[in-house]
């Protein structure tokens, strides 16, 4: 992050905003000794679930059951304390009383453990943030990594280690899933079991006093049984220090929490703060993590994400159902997929797959008839052949085929290929299909009951392959001029909140802003000799006291030549004294008018990500669509550029009437206004007037902090 | 359907617009003696896997196999014909070859036969549409319902009926379902089998020769063991008789073909004819039927809609997991679903039902360990409360809970109830779970495994809930009055096939359609007459050479005096004398400019549906966002609010930086325009500029036949 972005961060003092040195991880998931305190002989006892799940999911490690009142648990020797165990551990599970944890915590200190999992609840989440604090101030002293307190534990496949006391089985795969809820965690362990969706990890994170999904993700980069990472998330602590995550595999996040209303019940369930959703939006597109949003969604996505990404455009499909054909063909043109169209090539290759009433088109409908072999000749076909970048393979079940049989050769093609274009599956029908989709999962073909779900699976998998290639964005934003700082700091001195307007257009001038020909007139003499070769312009009165200058008429548009400056600074001095004559007229700006298409550009501050810019077209796409979109500081011109391209009505400024909007000058006031991030509250420009020539802040409104 | 659209129509001749009367459908389904013509004793034929379908499906009632070489199939006795067979036959099913199909139906014909299906290929499917004529010709003539030729056949739950070759068992439901594709319908039936949905009718309408989608509607809003109707359409055989459908139970339309690329697909798929999706859109929402966009959502609706609609706008949320509830709340604002909100009452009542880390803010967290009964007095408690209009139960599996006793407890205090507003369930986990929404689908409670599938089927149901008591639009458009058909046949006389414009605004305000102050000047000395009291105006020259205007200088804008008027008036005479010396020059136009909302209203014809109304926002939102919206003529007042609801943009007629659109003036004009639809091929009024003193076609443009 650049200066200016961590200078101009919310109001923490700058130690915690310095990055402690990221924790190891690798033994909290690899451990080779885990101790369970609180370990107990009662089955109804969370501290047995526990045991028993990593006794029972094989775990090959030493494991410690710590309990002073039993000898043995589970047939394992228990010990009093941590510190009673004679070898090194790895991982400390606590399960007790809250007012016991720290006093276990401390002992482990002693002991020199660098992991561990607090099951415990009854800290921040029913507003005892003091001793969840005192937790988290031991676990950095001494660096260890926690998870939790409040959590439903680890589960990681690839160690046989289940810490968790949810379902003591899950499948192997390649996913890494974090949850912020402890429920729905469990009740994803299941689901996933029943789908074949396999897991590398399971995180229950709780409430997050140490270890959080910005860790998570740091260490899952470099786990090489992980590929892809999907998050259920309720809130973020730190925006911040969210988006300084290095994002190296796909991220799937499921973010809750919308609606202002969804939030209010999120912040009761885990006491988590509620950002604006339009700003973490913002920040995922930004990080370039995919948002989805339901469980199945992001399951599905992640099992597709775990697929080579498509090394170009054109898809293939290949169905034994015309309507499944037809309703893919809308989902991919929906989704901005591109079917592969060479039709004498599609009747060369295919025509041998089909009988004489198939279609080689692309849908390819090899007809309800097809048997497994034709299914198997389709699919090598359009694996083999280069020009084909990604493969959907339909199926609807009817008496005569065998679904699973189909599923099979499907897979073993798909294996014998090499695996080197991505290759999705749907299937519809009933139990015999169910089977065949199971089939499909296990082997790891990404397979669905439904058209939508593939599509949009292989619609993400574009979108992860864009935001790989996606030039690395290394902002640039240097601090303003001295000038600026000493506008803004005389005007702090004066006691001033908003600048005055020609203030806040000379500070967004001096910081690269294009702002039309203007100038500001202390009286009739200075505003003719101005004027000249100004025509038309507007004239707007300068003083402290008149906020909203509409309203006094102190506004006025198009003064086309001498004679109009003179009657019309004369009646609007008159008319203002005459109903404000207290104010303290200081003088007139005039502003030449300028055509084009209006736009809005504005800085602000988020609770949990600091500052943002938002764009926005002007008029009715902002005062009636709301059509605006937002960027955390910093960014440089990639993401200006996709910030633009995030307004629905973005293609207006490609032409309208004739009128043409300048992008490179709208980019740079988009670099400009970071400039001013660490020093202003807020920044409006509004509007600033794009055309052929540049893009002009005709008006701006700064507040100060 | 009024005399104007009637008259409206696309190329067919009276005769074929005359209504035949209604076809009997009764004993299609509730037949007491079936027929199978090519009953075979081969079980590799699909007459022999109809006969065994509904020999071993239980059906009831005398079934026949017809064919001349067997005295038994399936210990049935066998006739050589159904003119052999001794009693009176209420179906015939025919599978034979397609050159065998006319004879057999003269048989039918002869022996009186009133229900046929045809399960025969190689109709129109494969371009032979001269012999599918001939067939429902003769079903014309002979007053018989038939069904096909190229369909799977129908499936009858409550008479116990299969005549299908698909799989014999389908679960008996209430919901209808009607499939233009017989290979989706197998896959379906499978489907619904295994998700415990209930059918009460499979009709594969294969080509529709005879009985499409209206009359299967009409005959099911008579039939009492149908509850809602479901339809897969890939296309509509005749708009226009479609949108005569009277609509009295819920139906559900997946129509595929949205796609330019997938309407292609279609076409090649069964022949079907591709509308303009947007018109689809307009005339299923004219109609009342709810536009699904995949199976799934289509048989999840139709499952919702078999519940009592709401009658009112509070929902409540009871849940086992904080997750889910955030969830689902998020998505019952995004769905504009009110949560019922009375915290003292929801402590009074719900505390009991919770521990005391539960919480009674809706959603009703009544947490993780809550078992059977506590989801039993939560249900109560919401069922029992007159102000809670409608439930959603959640459930979050868990080590300790039993998904199915929890099931169990919520589905048997419904029935408890009564059942006198809507409860639907969700449920994430596992099998158990599985097992849990499988037991309550059984029970005719509306289950899912995902949030977005429960919230979205109350929205539906809402939805309905809208359609049925939006008041019935009585549409009364007159014909035009006699001087508009002298103006069109004078023009048609000349030859003319674009109307001059002044003619096609004065075409409008003869039908209602307010115009701003105009009028057309042969030289300037009318000129200066017409003008006085206009300024300012716009000024077009009048010249049937002339069709860009503004090309050729022919456009002045904000004439504003006399001075400007004599100046640029002879300007403009010359400029065209010199540019166009051929042109012959009938005058000028002289239009009073006027401010306003901008819009655009336009009649066209779809090849489907016949003359449409356009409405858009003019603009930015027509031009770059597309933004329009069509109903199919004739609609009357309350359709066109709809209409103008439609369009994405419509709040900028309710006040956009001080200018107020005048809604009942656009209506009137949206009303005007379809008096015009018999005469003309296009009318669009593009500006239609609205202020508060009314709607003004300012420019307009007419295109004969």
């Amino acid at each position: 992050m650049s200066e200016v972005g961590a200078a101009a961060g919310s109001k923490k003092t700058p130690e915690k905003d310095a990055i402690l040195p990221q924790k190891d991880l690798t033994h909290l998931f690899k451990a080779k000794s885990v101790a369970i305190v609180g370990a107990s002989a009662n089955p109804d006892k969370i501290g047995h679930q526990i045991l028993r799940n990593l006794i029972e999911g094989g775990f090959e490690g030493d494991i410690y059951p710590i309990n002073p009142k039993e000898k043995t648990i589970l047939e394992k020797d228990a010990y009093p304390s941590v510190t009673d165990v004679p070898n090194f551990i790895d991982l400390v599970v606590i399960s007790v009383n809250a007012n016991f944890v720290m006093p276990v915590l401390k002992e482990c200190v002693e002991k020199g453990v660098k992991h561990v999992i607090v099951i415990t609840s009854g800290f921040s989440e029913v507003g005892n943030a003091r001793e969840e604090q005192e937790i988290k101030d031991i676990a950095d002293q001494f660096n260890i990594s926690l998870v939790g307190p409040n959590t439903l534990g680890v589960v990681y496949p690839p160690n046989k280690m289940n810490t968790s006391f949810g379902p003591r089985d899950v499948i192997l795969g390649k996913i890494a899933f974090i949850s912020q809820s402890g429920a729905l965690a469990i009740a994803l362990m299941g689901w996933t079991k029943m789908e074949k969706i396999g897991l590398a990890a399971l995180v229950s994170v709780g409430n997050k006093c140490d270890i959080g999904e910005e860790e998570l993700i740091s260490y899952f980069n470099e786990d090489e049984n992980v590929d892809v990472i999907t998050i259920y998330m309720e809130g973020i602590k730190d925006g911040r220090k969210f988006m300084q995550t290095a994002i190296k595999k796909p991220v799937v996040v499921l973010k809750v929490g919308r609606s202002q209303r969804g939030a209010r019940a999120a912040a009761s369930h885990t006491g988590s703060l509620a950002g604006s959703d339009q700003i973490y939006n913002a920040a995922f597109k930004q990080l370039g993590v995919l948002r989805a949003q339901s469980f199945t969604e992001a399951f599905g996505w992640a099992r597709c994400l775990s697929l080579p990404a498509p090394d170009g455009n054109d898809t293939i499909i290949i169905t034994n159902g015309g309507g499944i054909g037809v309703r893919t063909t809308d989902e991919c043109v929906a989704a901005g997929i591109k079917l592969f169209d060479d039709p004498d090539w599609l009747e060369e290759k295919f025509r041998e797959t089909m009988p004489s009433f198939g279609c080689t088109k692309n849908p390819v409908d090899i007809t309800g008839q097809a048997p497994a072999d034709a299914y198997q000749k389709a699919t090598r076909i359009a694996l083999e052949e280069d020009r084909i970048k990604a493969v959907l393979v339909l199926y609807c079940e009817t008496v005569i085929t065998n679904p699973l049989k189909i599923a099979r050769s499907i897979a073993g093609e798909y294996k014998k290929s090499g695996s080197k274009k991505p290759l999705l599956v749907a299937m519809v029908g009933g139990e015999r299909t169910r089977e065949a989709l199971h089939y499909l999962n296990h082997e790891n073909i990404p397979a669905f009951d439904s058209i939508s779900e593939v599509v949009d699976g292989l619609k993400v998998l574009y979108k992860w392959q864009e935001y790989k290639e996606r030039k690395l964005d290394k902002p640039d934003i240097k601090p303003p001029p001295q000038e600026v700082l000493d506008i803004i700091n005389n005007a702090k001195k004066e006691g001033k909140k908003i600048l005055l307007e020609h203030e806040a257009r000379k500070i967004l001038e001096l910081c690269g802003v294009t702002t039309p020909k203007w100038g500001y007139a202390r009286n009739l003499e200075e505003a003719l000799e101005i004027a000249k070769g100004m025509y038309p312009f507007a004239m707007k009165i300068v003083s402290p006291e008149i906020v909203h200058k509409t309203d006094v008429g102190g506004v006025v548009l198009n003064v086309r030549n001498e004679e109009g400056l003179k009657l019309r600074y004369n009646t609007m001095i008159n008319h203002i004294k005459e109903v404000m004559p207290a104010a303290k007229i200081e003088g007139v700006n005039l502003i030449q008018m300028v055509k084009g298409i209006e736009c809005i550009v504005g800085l602000s501050r988020d609770p949990q990500f600091g500052p943002a810019v938002m764009f926005g077209l002007g008029g009715v796409f902002v005062e009636v669509m709301k059509d605006v979109a937002f960027r955390i500081v910093p960014f440089g011109k990639v993401e200006a550029t996709r910030l633009i391209h995030d307004v629905k009505g973005n293609k207006i400024l490609d032409g309208f009437r004739g009128i043409v909007a300048n992008k490179p000058s709208i980019i740079q006031s988009l670099l400009a206004i970071q400039r001013l991030a660490p020093y202003v509250q807020e920044c409006d420009i509004n509007p600033l007037i794009s055309n052929e020539f540049g893009s002009f802040a005709v008006d701006a409104r700064i507040i100060l902090e």
